[in-house]
């Protein structure tokens, strides 16, 4: 089977079946902890990093700091946690203790911290039995004062709804705060109170629908699950079964009937956020049959996509996504603005003249802790101009949503970041205002490299990300591929590669650039002709200019490297405004990961 | 005066008006010639490459290939041009004796080349007194079968015109094709013939206004000057008399009455570019009277703004710029979706319908040679489309627009190259085709690294060009500044840095960035706030979301090296689509030089 490497004519399809069916896919795709990614990190980019912080790494170990409490921190976390905490003390200047000696501090009861549920009494919190106090830290939580929800109590159910908190660098500035050890005692009745939230948990999580065995999840509660990158690589559109889940909250309960589902549509006042001025209510049914049936073929790719890349170059906050959290459908609904329009009699002149901004969207999953529903608005400008493209989407490739996907209506907005496409979606409000969501204001904004931890601040002063910039990526072959026997001794074999590229706001990709010099030259990727592609997918008229919403499926071929040694391949894709893919992570990083497109690279090494 | 640069909070206007004072501007600013930025090409990144080639250079050394005619193409292209011999020799694997070694060439007469004037009879020109046979040239050659007007004649006239072919690149293909040398008698004929000539570009170039000697001229005739940078950095608003200049061609007659100089609208017959379907004109004064005045801030900047830098990778074609063929002006016009609207009745909707798919502008600015007329063209879903902003314009900053930036009238692209903002605008078509301009067709398009000499199908394959990418750029201070005397011991002392950013397409620079480890580490700019600015530019809502079509001025403060020492600073920008410059040279270039976005790198030092 991997005689056939040799070919570049061999069909692409056929290889990553049997590529797919190989112990190498296993190896590659089926779920490899966070722990092994954060470990590898260490040992490749970051390694200049650590080292650099080795000198506070050691005084840290000698003082005992890695025992006790922080056990389970570290085993999580390993060393790059450590660096985290190095380079924050560095960047903070802070002279507090941050060792995080658990075996030292004393002990308090469930009680003791109970009362500290205040910014008046000092905020306490409780993770995994160790006792921190937080009250320092509520100004700089980048969800703002939403702290106060877990004042006194345990953390973990929250942080199980919100699960950007689970990352070494969430954990290491909480290691700064430790205070105390819960009881014994209490430490167990924690454990008793967990166990029967447990099953209120199976209550949140009721209506989580089956999925497909290939998805390949990073996280199961809330479930996040990126698409397998060789069985991506054969459709044009993505099945519904494979395209990537980004869900933020659990899914909620559905309607059987989708043409009964209503969405209310809000006038609020321009001048008073809370006041709805007019309102109505719009059904599935009324958006089929009164409307234009409108389909466009659109990527989304979550804004984390390629985090766990970014984070090699420095630890970031968030879900560890691979390169396949991005995914293509023929979405179909009906036009935003002409509903807009008909039902409320507003073009984008007089939404502005309304003194209208923003267009905010409401979906139905909640947050039962805090009360907040997922969310997210665009501007006007955005919402409701035709050219842009908004949907209010009832069909993804000609079938009834599927319920990770936001069964029964989905609005989607070509070109921007997932998380602005809201699912399950129930209202949708003009307003002066952009949406008072979590994920709108204090998540899905990006910071210069050097701003380590955003403070509330700077989350408010950032403005929210709409749109993806140019972006590819190899999914054949995975990082770390090996090419092994029987791949063998011709002078002319060669490596295949397979990826994507899209870009965002309607530009289209022009071209993708192979390089296996890291730079110095680039060849040209050709354009795959799946069978499931439009037959003018070739075409840049496909998608009419400033509307080229879909990805471009890419294939190239380098030279193999000889017998015992690697090769490092990296793509980049140049955009239809001459933007293209920056080269270093050093350049993109940022405090939240997201929007990671610096040059994707994978190194294949060849068997002896 | 020097010593003032040791403040942060000095006024930068103070600083610049005083460094102009200085020698130092004129060093920097008073038009080096291409020359000696060849030459310094040669000493710095090209080394690499001109090394790469050395054999192939003394091969041709030692064959005498340096000597006759070839001393005048020598003294203006230096070694780079030898460079890119080699090079083409060996993309090209042409056998052929390259050499041009005029000394061994037989002599013919003005006769015998004037017989040898098409395909049939294989196609000769002159240029410099020697002869050459381009036959096998014309297929590759950029502006087509234009090449074929040159045909058994002296070169010299056409290349006047199209001033991208002076370019040592340019030469060095020509090398390859030398025949022959003019005979002594018909040398001076020619010349004869040229001084009678020189008076009939006096005719050509009649119309030339007076231009400011604050700008800094790359080329003559036609007239192309860039903005002196430091006088650029002191407005939001670049005063009409400093704006950069990019003329393709002569300066055409211009009417005295603005108001009644009429526009030509077509409508071509989609399924016959030839035949019009409908016409009708428009003056200035119903443009005035009959439609809205509309004033957006628009940056313009050439598409080969920063070519210098790149050149100094790899030779690129067309003219030297640095990094201020870019000017920021109020442009007040009509709108041309409303012109369209009005007087045909079209929307997008309907000329989609109808077949169209591009339109068309033309400038009054003719080629008597060729007998075309500038122009360019852009897809319909940009024309006609409200929030791309396209104007018919017949203000610049408040005046009459001058002779040299379009006068009466000019369409101008908000957040496109240059070139595709027609000047002196005569006709605009509704059309199946895109314009049939040279410098939409054949020119102003972007290709992949690897391909060195683009022929007559990458042009036409390849997508003309419309949108800039981001990009900022330093203005002070200039590369090579040396801090002198006077700025001296304080342990403080900083540089301070001052630039452009913009992006095309609509989208806004978010942020810019800057480095003085090469990337590894980046601080933010701040914003400018300049007296003439609007109130609300440092807002992003100065210009709405996907208008943001003008620059952001920035500044930022970098340690002074210490005496003796250097520094080199990098920016680069970030846009609200999260699109941002790449690094290297090596990843952006492109064989026209087109779009210059990496980062911007200026070497400062500090003298003992």
């Amino acid at each position: 089977q991997l005689k056939n490497l040799t070919g570049t004519a061999v069909c692409c399809r056929q290889l990553l079946a049997a590529a797919s069916k190989s112990s190498q896919r296993l190896n590659a795709f089926s779920g490899p902890s966070q722990l092994r990614v954060l470990s590898s990190s260490v040992t490749r980019e970051n390694q200049a990093q650590v080292n650099r912080c080795h000198g506070d790494k050691e005084r840290q170990e000698k003082s005992g700091s890695n025992g006790g409490t922080f056990a389970a921190v570290a085993a999580t976390a390993a060393s790059v946690a450590m660096a985290t905490v190095a380079v924050n003390k560095d960047t903070n200047n802070d002279e507090k203790d941050t060792s995080g000696n658990a075996a030292n501090l004393p002990s308090v009861t469930l009680e003791e911290v109970a009362k500290h549920n205040s910014l008046q009494t000092g905020v306490w919190v409780i993770y995994q039995n160790t006792v921190y106090d937080v009250t320092n830290f509520v100004d700089s939580h980048p969800g703002g004062e939403k702290i106060l929800l877990a004042a006194g109590k345990d953390v973990e159910p929250f942080w199980d709804l919100y699960a950007v908190h689970k990352s070494p660098h969430v954990l290491s500035i909480l290691a700064e705060y430790a205070i105390a050890r819960l009881t014994a005692a209490d430490a167990l009745e924690l454990q008793r109170r967990k166990a029967s939230e447990q099953s209120d948990d199976g209550g949140k999580f009721a209506n989580e629908p089956k999925r497909s065995p290939l998805l390949v999840p990073i996280n199961k509660r809330p479930y996040n699950a990126m698409s397998p990158p060789e069985i991506l690589m054969d459709h044009y559109y993505t099945p519904n079964a494979i395209h990537f889940v980004r869900n933020h909250l659990p899914v909620p309960k559905l309607p059987e009937d989708a043409n009964s589902h209503r969405v209310k549509l809000d006038l609020k006042d321009p001048t008073n956020e809370e006041k709805v001025n007019r309102s109505l209510n719009v059904t599935v049914e009324q958006l089929r049959n009164d409307f234009p049936r409108v389909s466009y073929d659109v990527t989304l790719a979550c804004a984390g996509n390629r985090r766990n890349e970014m984070a090699q170059w420095r630890q970031a906050r968030g879900l560890e996504w691979r390169q396949t959290a991005v995914s293509n459908a023929r979405w179909t609904g009906a036009p935003l603005h002409l509903v807009l329009k008909k039902l409320f009699g507003l073009d984008l002149d007089k939404a502005r003249k309304l003194g209208y901004r923003h267009v905010q969207f409401e979906g139905m999953d909640g947050d039962s802790i805090t009360g907040d529903f997922y969310g997210a608005s665009v501007p006007v400008e955005v919402a409701l101009d035709e050219s842009r493209g908004l949907l209010l989407a009832y069909e993804m490739n000609g079938e009834a949503i599927p319920a990770d996907h936001g069964y029964p209506l989905r609005v989607i907005v070509p070109g921007a970041i997932g998380a602005r496409s809201v699912k399950w979606l129930c209202r949708i409000a003009l307003s002066r205002q952009e949406s008072s969501s979590f994920w709108l204001r204090s998540d899905y904004k990006t910071f210069q490299p050097s701003l380590y931890t955003p403070t509330v601040e700077d989350f408010v002063r950032a403005p929210a990300q709409l749109y993806w910039p140019v972006v590819s990526a190899i999914c054949w072959p995975p990082d770390g591929h090996v090419i092994r026997d029987g791949y063998g001794a011709d002078e002319d074999e060669v490596v295949q590669i397979r990826g994507y590229a899209f870009s965002g706001a309607g530009a289209g990709v022009v071209r993708v650039e192979v390089t296996t010099d890291d730079g110095n030259t680039w060849q040209l990727a050709q354009w795959c002709n799946l069978d499931d592609a439009p037959d003018d997918v070739d075409d840049s008229l496909h998608q009419p200019f400033g509307q080229r919403w879909a990805w471009r499926l890419w294939e190239a071929t380098v030279p193999a490297p000889k017998p015992g040694q690697s090769v490092t391949i990296a793509c980049k894709a140049v955009n239809d405004n001459g933007n293209q893919q920056p080269e270093r992570w050093s350049s993109v990083w940022n405090a939240r990961g997201l929007l990671g497109n610096a040059w994707h690279r994978v190194t294949v090494k060849r068997g002896q």
